[in-house]
């Protein structure tokens, strides 16, 4: 793909029934920093803070936003899913959203992101997690995912802060 | 999505090595036809058929095109993917992709291509096979793919017919 | 695995709405044939043709059944398999069947059986129709599922004679 | 399935290249025990932890060791494997074990094994931890795996309180 692509940025987090307000203002604020810095944005496609990113993208007139579903129907995807895969695998699709990003950006959460940080973890691809936002995105800042292992998951306090760190690993990576 | 999103079309046909000069160019015309109309032209992202439609789509100013890989390596798009899913499941991308589109355009191929008008046939939308371009598109044309169902494989001569038919499909389905 | 591993075999063939009484007789057939001979067989779970294998294997006293779902739920498969995989991957899962298999054996079946025959194809893995059994089966054999390539679909009349083309193929594979 | 299915157990745990000597006599003691008590035992097939589980439930006389390998041949297999599923679909395959499993106990491991530890948090399994193995198991032994939920991982100090407590959980599950 060469120079001409744009780095693809997964954003992992809590679905539509257990996303706080705070987290869903944090993420959405992420998808504005995301939309202004022309990235591709990936994200699990559904409601709380996968949608809230892809309207921040939106809003600051960036995209496409791709949406991976566990599902096999589109009319699951949120509003503001540029490009919809509707993979058909469940929980299977978190490895497909891991595979598709550069780097991933974690936001609260609980079970099923900190699956998604542990592939993208496993990949060697980096994880940054915004840990105000609470969730597994705290419990799982600073810290390794793997003892046998040295690296760190990044910590940044603010979504300005989290996409500038996603960012820049790609640059040094 | 309601009206706001453009039809998925996918395009099966032969890769790299099998492609023959006249499937590629079909292919590239149908890419031009599905470019002008607006649709979201999804592909298996490798070379060949696959290649020259992402080709004709960004020739007319079309797109995105989305490229469903079977590795887990974004280096193996063609250069005209605009969004690249490596999803490192193999020939089960073959289910992504026809997941992902409304209707299923055919052009040569062989057994590959035969598993993915499979699946879309199983899961009730329309294929239209190309049936000048040979392959396996040619055997299907026209045929019933399982005995005990009544939809035939539609058959197109041109690539705007085929365009033509795919579309139309979507608009009676 | 060396020599001491059985040969897998795959019989792919139509589910419980589908299948003919005709159809379940001769899965069942092959079904004793192959527990005769000590095969592991794979099957997808569900009822019809994969039932009545299976039911024909545990009769013989042989096993172990290897029943691959498409669904989540090990509750969806039928009583005679033994050793139950509920991948939650849906009709991806036939591609697992396939590379659990050392050869097929078709028996009626629609369009999901024939995807299944295309992976087999695909693989270069032997693919033996009863074509007595109608459906999919009959429509395939002796022929090629690829139009670029020389190996056909083996033909075989009777469930001896189409255990016996499936395990002389690996005898001789 | 009903009263006839044997509990199926998954043993997650360190690969080849990172078990230690400690790990793999643990993995081997849970094997035995896990024989004995003819559990169906499923692992994700290869060498390290995988291998001396499946070597324990053999030597134990028990069986069959269901394994569920990342790629697609049956040649990646260690010896002590009944039953081999080349899945083809590499780190995926995580959720097919988890999928299979009636419960799961981790010994050592890394993030890999981390991923099958959420993936049966998420689906409210029990989660066995082997804590004196060290790794990823040391790690998440009493804790949750999502904040938002209050379940803990259980805590073995041994191989036999391992597999009873996995046991345990589903006679009272």
């Amino acid at each position: 793909m060469g120079k001409r692509s744009p780095p693809y940025v997964l954003v992992a987090g809590s679905g539509e029934q257990t996303c706080t307000g705070r987290a869903r203002h944090l993420a959405y604020e992420v998808g504005l920093e995301l939309g202004k810095r022309r990235c591709i944005v990936v994200t699990g496609g559904l409601g709380g803070a996968m949608e809230a990113v892809c309207r921040g993208v939106k809003e600051a007139g960036g995209g496409p936003t791709v949406c991976i579903l566990p599902g096999g129907e589109k009319s699951d995807a949120n509003p503001f899913c540029d490009v919809v895969i509707p993979t058909g695998f469940g929980h299977a699709r978190n490895l497909i959203n891991v595979n598709t990003a550069d780097a991933v950006i974690v936001i609260a959460g609980g079970v099923g992101t900190l699956s998604e940080a542990s592939f993208a973890y496993l990949a060697g691809k980096a994880v940054v997690s915004l840990e105000t936002s609470g969730g597994v995105a705290k419990e799982i800042a600073g810290r390794r995912l793997d003892p046998r292992r040295t690296e760190t998951v990044k910590v940044a306090k603010t979504p300005a802060e989290a996409v500038e760190k996603a960012l820049k690993s790609l640059r040094s990576g």
